[in-house]
């Protein structure tokens, strides 16, 4: 059933407290309703400057949970980190709706079970396998080459809990430090050759699909450094990149918002890399860039509302990640740049701790070329220092 | 001094906990800072579901306020209900910034210092007096014709602490009604026939001066229940209300963002009519309207930060004040239209009561044509109830 009233009291609930919940929270303060928040961490997050209703506890305890869901209407997710077991527990003892449900979530909650459930939806993913031996590490190395990936299951964000692989020797070393030898599920996975990384989101439920458009994401050293939407390949791609995310989200029955990333192989296919059942740093650029954000419709998606539109303000848009450059007290310096660039929009995230490399704000320019405005946005971040 | 860091621990503090203060905290927490609210409610105002900063005294409260103050690097105004002399002391014993300044608001806090202020400006306003006695009022009438209006100096928001008089009878009950007999200043102001109200917004800092395009606000019974940007009369008349908004800013020295409300008479007069150191009604169609929304304006001004830019993001807006259908818990009803249409966005303001007239929520609608866009919005919104 579709929402159709909105009452004052309704309080939506965000297992976790880090910044995807933070930028969900303020689209669910513009519908008047009231957040509240699931903190695993000991320090104080941004989220919690937002809200009386802050709440810390375990990831791995229902009972912390379900205490925490009670006082909520719907609970969702800005993470991966809750096993869908102990979610289903939490829903069931709460009696409080969890979105993306535990269902759907149990089909991606692992990068092993995400892969094959894509796999038997007849979604092309890149080359894997599951390896348990050294003789599985050398196995793949022959069939796909090296250097290869190994990826620990569970876990794992902005490139932790992936270790690159030239050879066996340090296969058997990433193995290791990955878990392998505790037991835990490691996958290798080939390298393809690519000319881009693209990303979509979809937001689901009852009311219908909305698809964003095909954004790529530029990386560096593993981290987002950059998005361009919409991403600079032929339409014919970014459809087939869109209608694949859309037929992900069908084969898991999803409802929320869901990013996925995929490779474009130098030979023209288009791979599903990673997917995430939230919002995705891939989909900041949604904020001005398009006419609903990301998320917008993740409040509207888990609430049971009619989704909004995903069409873009403006030609192009270029979203640069604002990196932390120095360990030191947040603050953010030389912005005065970003803040005199007209459809410039500086976004910074409020964590009391800069550190280099660390994810701290981002800057969203609008434009009328995808070129000319990644470069400006460049240009106009450059002096910042955070 | 311009700003060019914003520490991740900026406070901004707002004396005040209604509305205002609520959206343009949402700006806030986007530039990743902290935000307080001092109340002088005993009930639960929304913004307090907003953050684990919340304060509650007397606006007559030295003491309450600087304590207050202390606590925040910024303290801003969201209504005008304090008065300047407080405010002066406030500032002076927290050692906390006041903006917009004290001083400024010493230049508007009532009516009839406005009046004056503006008018040694060279600001046209509507034709008014201080009126002391019986006599005065009809002096008035005899000048400037019944019916007009009686005003009280201080206080007064959508129509409350105005009254029409239609005769000397009229007259004397009202200027007993609104504290004249004890004492309170109360202003006669003639009535003139307008075509059109308008209104302005400018935001203004050590950086520079912004101006907004002048839209037209709806009124029906003194409360304005929609408003269309950009109003739909002469070029001409637009600049020149622009114009005299900037001019009076400039004679109070303004720093902040503030509202300038006209007529527009029938003989083409652009008469100031009201005005207000804060984000106003009349501008919350700049949200999704204009790049830089008035609240982020308003964030930025007291922050001295840059200011951004007010160009419209398309070439019409129309913004319908939702007002409450029921006295009640409140709760939105009938909001599937609204949500299920292109570029249309639902603002709902979490007021835990509803009450017939009262502002409740609005819909913004962005289109190609004014007039097109007026009625669908109002078609849209026609079966909310509230």
């Amino acid at each position: 059933m579709s929402r159709t009233s909105l009452p004052a009291t309704t309080k939506l609930g965000f297992l976790g407290a880090g910044q995807l919940a933070r930028m969900s929270a303020l689209q669910a303060f513009r519908f008047g309703i009231q957040i509240a928040v699931f903190s695993d961490r000991t320090e104080n997050e941004p989220v919690q400057f937002m809200t009386p209703f802050s709440t810390s506890g375990s990831f791995d305890s229902v009972d912390d949970m379900v205490t925490f869901a009670k006082e909520c209407d719907v609970v969702t997710l800005e993470n991966e980190f809750i096993s869908s077991e102990i979610l289903k527990e939490v829903q069931e003892k709460s009696g409080t709706p969890i979105f993306p449900s535990p269902e759907s979530f149990s089909l991606i909650e692992n990068k092993l079970i995400e892969k094959q459930t894509f796999e038997n939806a007849g979604i092309p993913v890149t080359p894997y396998k599951l390896v348990k031996s050294k003789e599985d590490l050398e196995d793949f190395g022959k069939e796909y080459g090296w250097p290869y990936l190994l990826k620990s299951s569970k876990g794992g964000y902005d490139g932790y809990g992936n270790e690159t692989v030239r050879d066996l020797n340090s296969a058997a070393e990433a193995f290791d430090k990955l878990g392998g030898s505790k037991g835990h599920d490691i996958l290798a996975e080939a390298f393809v050759d690519f000319t881009h990384e693209l990303a979509v989101q979809v937001a689901r439920n009852e009311t219908g699909t909305v698809v964003y458009p095909c954004c790529e994401t530029v990386q560096e050293n593993h981290i987002c450094v950059a998005v361009l939407s919409p991403a600079p390949v032929s339409d014919e791609i970014r459809k087939k990149a869109q209608d694949l995310a859309v037929k992900a989200t069908e084969a898991i029955d999803a409802k929320g918002i869901f990013a996925f990333e995929f490779f474009l192989t130098t030979d023209g296919q288009v791979l599903l890399n990673e997917s995430a059942p939230r919002p995705h740093n891939s989909g900041h650029y949604t904020i001005e860039g398009c006419i609903t954000s990301q998320f917008e419709n993740h409040v509207r998606s888990v609430l049971g509302l009619p989704l909004g539109s995903t069409k873009m303000n403006k030609p192009a848009v270029a979203m640069i990640n604002l990196l932390g450059t120095h360990n030191r007290p947040a603050q953010t310096d030389h912005i005065a740049d970003g803040f005199n660039q007209e459809d410039g929009h500086l976004h910074v995230y409020g964590k009391l701790d800069s550190k280099v490399g660390r994810k701290m704000a981002h800057y969203t320019l609008l434009g009328d070329d995808l070129n000319t405005t990644y470069k400006l946005a460049q240009k106009l971040t450059a002096d910042i220092e955070i």
